[in-house]
């Protein structure tokens, strides 16, 4: 076990967003930046300046990063012109981040082929590029693309590339597999060729999944001396997706003893991280992913249970809760109990270890997530499922009933148009208040509605809005009969913001379930009078 | 490049089985072990006659395999029992499988902690069960359970258990890394020290993925010798699963030159295999599968798309054909004509590169994606809208409006309940016809409603359902007013599934356009006469 340092640099904004269907939005690049940088990340690669509105848009924000060198990627300049008039490197130099990476080529054929131009040119290309950025920015890095390939082909030419990104101050040289089908044993080789021209401090590598050995390829590569690994959250990315980072930080701290990302204590964090970028996605997690997925500590297997209940190490090749997961075992667990007073702590209720109604708070909590309810990300629903059964939610408001009409139609004018109408009845000190509203569809309907006579708790929710809302289909495969989930983040512009979850087969359901947590979190937390 | 042959060992049907929520029945067992058969699998594992009915009743079906031998597993004898008197073992002696594999421990603690045994007794149980099986079935093979952390912990005692049961006969040595927690370079150096005790045609591997190194682990246990490979399909198995035969077959055969299950003519067979599996199962496909993924050869990225286009070797490591995938040229944001252009190309849809209507189908997609669809993933949709601005989708049925109420109630017992009904008004051939349904949901009332009464498409519609169902929000910080794009995963069981997406501020309204468009794209390839 050695102690040396991997610099760990994420591309999920850039490269994570090729992946099919995703599609950040600038709020989703801020959050998902602010976590990487929190977990200790070295290298946010925030986007291409230039390439798409969103990623300008996510540099003019300027995001602040304690840790993290927030970097721009970029190409090196084209062929036919100068580095300094050309608008690209432009668009990159002035873009406010901290380290730019620059890819280039460095495969012939690519040269050739795709580019269209004479090797030497593409030489020239990276020195200017690079030699200009290392005078205009603090710290430069080169993305050769296609070296694996490139080295296979002709590795004088490759090399070559290297070279001339090296000596004009590229701080990190980066060794590209960009179509992914090299193996282990090539990386091995390849990066200990490289070392005798480049020192391994020098030396970083990018590996997509397509043969199933991103993760590999960038453990051979630290192996053989490289010290810089970029990959993806969860391994997003086109095609197969880019090497994981989550999967990866654990194997190099705890297996190979490097020193890397949050460090050893920090990897409680890759759970929550990992679940984050595939809420914020809205993605179904993946129950298999190595050290964060929810089966990555689960046993089915009766002989297996039995040797865990012996000891956890017959069947686990390391603690689940240093990467802040959980084992799961059929049968019921210790855990619970630790989990839910740790949870109780963490939300300032302040309960005594042998508190009668812990036991049935545990089962309440095991119930609703077997059903698929999450109380991971929705802390206000916990604290007032927490607070119900400990006896300490005062009863604002009651909700008798509501309707939601929505209609399809042809109007007068022949044009298609849909309405929603809701009708909700709400009972405050036993007087009980109907109120009807419209809306863009049912659960702006049923929001208008339902905070439309609110009598003496008005006044507490002028200030209330609704930030996110977000659906999950708990059983996809039961087509439009499945569970839905549904969680809404609320805001009231004082304190942080708040999120609460519905459950329900019905989607109206389930919404109306969150939007009527929201509102008694509100009241709870702004201390409105029991009704 | 070598040419030896390398044996596929696949245990889809017993390890796979340990997969969190999935449960095989015997006509499911009976379909796979005919694929396995058919793709030239060397061993599959049937299950563990004797150790649930299931299994039982899949060995009692005598399976007819061409290829491959039928394999049960098992345990060694159990301790202080004789081999001869052991149910155990006499079960797996009389199930009618060719060959038979025996799992015991090569891990010091394992044998003190799980078993609770002296270490020559379980010595003894392994060369008492071998030696017995070898005598009673034509080829048995030893599961070394744990040998990896076995040999790291005491590696004279890991040895002397595969000595106890190569010499008392067993075929393969299968040295199991359970835990998952097994590196490639400690792989490469233990596989290495075995070769001195047992020759490399008698070694085999059997990964987990827990750290992510599977399929890693499986390369480098063939490249330091060994000559036979477990796993499973799509990399099925409990916690993280196990390593991933489909991934396995393309790169031993086409990157390493070994022979093995179909050959490299046969490689065709793997996408539709990952798939069949994965509709046996009723899993949504891993798009970023690699080899046999839906993105696997995706292109997203405007650069990337055009370097394809000049030649694919661009940016993929392999062609798609050859293991029986397709490049997909994505429409997204930045894609141009050219994407249009190959999109309809790889749909079928024959036009000429300046058909006058491109530019008016560029600019549709452009404002949908614009607006919050994604065309990215919901092919169906896709071609609906090219074949309708092309002016070739029949008009099939035309819906003139619908209703949808919910209501939220006490009933008559006080317990609250809520009702979802749906009304809807089709009209086929200038005949309306109107239908009422309920559900659990708007969606699912709605579902129900719409498929009533389609009177001649009826029966187009038999084996139609919905697979998957999946919410986004648009625009989310504008809460419960937000646009929500629904996409539908729809199947038939005879061709692949098809993605529609419906776009609305209104969620039962989007869920309603990416069901109409499911059914209309449904009728239109199954060759429904227009109406």
């Amino acid at each position: 076990m050695t102690n040396e340092r991997v610099y760990l640099y994420d591309t999920t904004l850039r490269d994570g967003a090729q992946t099919q269907g995703v599609d950040f939005s600038v709020s989703d690049k801020t959050k998902i930046a602010d976590r990487l940088d929190s977990l200790g990340i070295d290298y946010i690669e925030g986007g291409w300046p230039g390439a798409n509105p969103t990623d300008d848009a996510f540099f003019a924000t300027k995001p602040q990063l304690e840790h993290s060198r927030l970097t721009a990627f970029g190409m090196t300049r084209r062929p036919g012109r100068s580095a300094e008039n050309d608008p690209g490197l432009n668009a990159l130099f002035n873009c406010g981040a901290t380290a730019i990476c620059m890819v280039g080529k460095a495969w012939d054929f690519q040269v050739k082929v795709a580019l269209g131009i004479a090797a030497t040119e593409n030489l020239d290309m990276i020195s200017d590029s690079i030699g200009l950025a290392s005078k205009r920015v603090s710290e430069t890095l080169f993305d050769a693309e296609h070296f694996f390939d490139g080295y296979k082909a002709d590795s004088d030419y490759a090399m070559a590339c290297l070279d001339a990104a090296y000596q004009n101050g590229a701080r990190w040289i980066v060794l590209c597999d960009t179509n992914g089908g090299t193996l282990p044993d090539e990386v091995s080789y390849i990066v200990e060729a490289v070392r005798d021209h480049i020192p391994g401090e020098h030396i970083g590598v990018h590996f997509h999944d397509d043969t199933g050995n991103a993760v590999a390829n960038s453990l051979a590569a630290v192996r053989a001396g490289a010290r810089h690994v970029q990959g993806t959250m969860n391994g997003l990315g086109e095609r197969c997706g880019n090497a994981n980072l989550i999967s990866l930080m654990p194997t190099l701290a705890l297996k190979m003893g490097y020193q890397c990302g949050p460090g050893k204590d920090g990897l409680k964090d890759l759970t929550p991280t990992a679940h984050l970028i595939d809420e914020l996605l809205n993605r179904a997690p993946n129950r298999g992913a190595p050290y964060v997925g929810a089966a990555a500590f689960a046993h089915k297997g009766g002989l297996h249970v039995a040797g865990v209940r012996k000891n956890p190490r017959c069947y686990e090749h390391i603690e689940p809760d240093i990467v802040g997961n959980v084992r799961q075992i059929v049968v019921s667990d210790q855990s619970g109990r630790a989990n839910i007073l740790t949870r109780l702590e963490n939300l300032g209720i302040d309960v005594p270890k042998d508190h009668p109604k812990i036991p049935r708070l545990l089962e309440a909590v095991k119930d609703l997530e077997f059903e698929g309810s999450s109380f991971d990300g929705a802390d206000a629903s916990f604290e007032l499922l927490a607070r119900r059964i400990l006896g300490t939610v005062p009863e604002f408001l009651k909700v008798n009933s509501y309707r939601v009409l929505i209609e399809r139609r042809y109007n007068a004018l022949g044009k298609l148009i849909t309405v929603s109408e809701a009708t909700v009845k709400v009972e405050i000190r036993g007087e009980e208040r109907i109120s009807v509203a419209e809306g863009n569809g049912p659960v702006d309907a049923l929001t208008h509605a339902l905070r439309k006579d609110l009598g003496e708790y008005a006044r507490f929710l002028d200030d209330w809005r609704l930030v996110d809302y977000k659906v999950r289909i708990v059983t996809p495969n039961d087509g439009t009969r499945a569970v839905t989930r549904v969680m809404i983040e609320s805001a009231d512009g004082r304190a942080d913001p708040w999120i609460t979850v519905g459950l329900s087969p019905n989607i109206v359901d389930a919404s109306f379930n969150a939007l009527l947590d929201s509102i008694t979190y509100k009241l709870l937390r702004d201390g409105a009078p029991s009704a």
